[in-house]
């Protein structure tokens, strides 16, 4: 199963008018020039609303609505996308998803379900919800429309003019640089996870099936226990270069980030710039580097 | 004494590198269409940086350096301008700046005085330094450098694409706005000041040389004691429409552009946005409305 561009163009013509065109800038206050694109304020406070729309807009949508398990930002995507719709939307958080993200989910008024113990409860009390009601399962990562959903944040960042020989991504369970790998034919990319959220990195290692744990600042973000097959097998082919941070580094970032540019991200939100800041990338001379902000679901809420 | 678009074009000229570009958005979020320019992502955290830029580069700075009184972002502009271009600067505060703005005038390496009191209080220590040394004083708003620099950010919008009938525009003590009447000769200005800091509202209806005394949620913002006599004139001429705003309608602007954009700006960068969620400005059918985010330093800061 694959995408291409003309996919992740059909689906921004679909979600145009749903979603933000999220804003650019450069910023040399990071000691070198860098470009950004803050896909952190987008509807809902992440990418993810991209993909969420997408899936939505080309799905065939049961009377019993949408299911969705997820850490946090997929779960508040695809219930804002169903109000939006006018579908009913029941989402399963593990408590670990913690209240910024629990709250947004709440105040798009789908059914809000708080699920003890890890991610794989609420996912496991999810596929209970969908076998029970026959409601269409939104999977947070792994599906066609999902990447092309996410795919189109490359696609609107080309249209706003970037420059750049290297795109630096985080990588949760693949579905965005699943969607940047697509549009990017043929410029650098470089994933960026945690030494504790690192399902890209043990699966190119070792193997497409492997299961990792997770822990650390970034588990309700980036903690996917196995990364998604299409992400998988794309990074696969062009044997994509991944970076495994430690917490450390990614918390510095996100705090340069409010200090220099006043953007507060959640953790995860900074990985890509921890890359930079940490040294973990070192750009070569000339080289144009561009960083993607992607959420901002911090906890606490900051106001 | 009155300054040209030509002066705001010169000024562009030269602070070009030492500023960011900031970025534009646009977004239905708020009920209806509205454009934004994050100028709260301006180095510094607010457009005080251009001004600053502007003055430094265009004075012949004494051996004593500069010497700046500020509520807060004007100090820290101010100090990040000299430290950048290599000046010693003196900066004096009123405790009640808060101790975002405070630490980051401390980060620049200047100087920094905290005086006990009112605003009143820094500026006679200010003017005390000024007189016992010959340092430079860089007014916080009324003065042709600064709001030709402040004017830069109007330009900058312009190139970027701005297509709006009424810009919003939060008043402090006028340089920002200054520069803002000087640049749109043809377009709408709403200027938003608060309640308990309405510096131009009170000189426009009871002269200039009117004082007011302030407080609330902006007034280490937007707290002039009088508006600058450069902005008032202007502001005369062309009969600028203000608004009065309750801090309670700021600071539920300032949630809501978190919870929509996940900006998280000081009471006073929201203050623009206020004028619309409150309903004080209520927008004619199919009229293009464009607000200015202006600050962030906010207390406590987040991160």
């Amino acid at each position: 199963m694959t995408i291409t561009q003309s996919d992740i163009n059909a689906a921004a013509t679909r979600i145009k008018g749903h979603v933000h065109v999220t804003p650019v800038m450069r910023s040399s206050a990071f000691g070198l020039p860098l470009q950004f694109k803050l896909e952190h304020t987008q509807i809902t406070g992440s990418f993810k609303a991209r993909g969420a729309f997408n899936s939505l807009l080309t799905a065939d949508v049961p009377p019993a609505g949408i299911v969705a398990a997820s850490g946090g930002n997929h779960g508040a995507a695809v219930a804002h996308a169903a109000k939006t719709l006018g579908h009913e939307a029941h989402i399963f958080v593990p408590e670990f998803a913690g209240p910024a993200k629990i709250d947004v989910i709440r105040q798009t008024g789908a059914t809000l379900h708080i699920v003890a113990g890890a991610y794989a409860d609420a996912a496991a009390a999810a596929n209970a919800h969908q076998a029970a009601t026959g409601a269409l399962d939104i999977h947070p990562y792994n599906g066609p429309a999902t990447l092309a959903g996410q795919g189109t944040c490359f696609q609107e960042w080309d249209a706003q003019g970037l420059d750049a020989d290297t795109i630096i991504i985080a990588i949760g369970g693949g579905g965005l640089i699943g969607g940047a790998m697509v549009w990017f034919k043929d410029r650098n990319i470089i994933g960026v996870e945690t030494e504790t959220t690192n399902s890209m990195h043990a699966a190119l290692q070792h193997g497409p099936e492997t299961d990792v744990d997770v822990s650390g600042i970034c588990a309700n973000a980036l903690g996917a226990k196995r990364v998604g097959r299409m992400a998988y097998d794309i990074a696969k082919g062009r044997d994509l270069q991944t970076l495994l941070l430690p917490d450390a580094a990614i918390a510095h970032a996100q705090k340069l980030l409010w200090q220099n540019l006043r953007q507060l991200v959640e953790p995860a939100g900074a990985a890509a710039l921890a890359a930079i800041t940490s040294g973990a990338y070192k750009p070569a001379k000339g080289e144009k580097v561009a960083i993607l902000l992607c959420g901002a679901n911090p906890a606490p809420i900051p106001i």
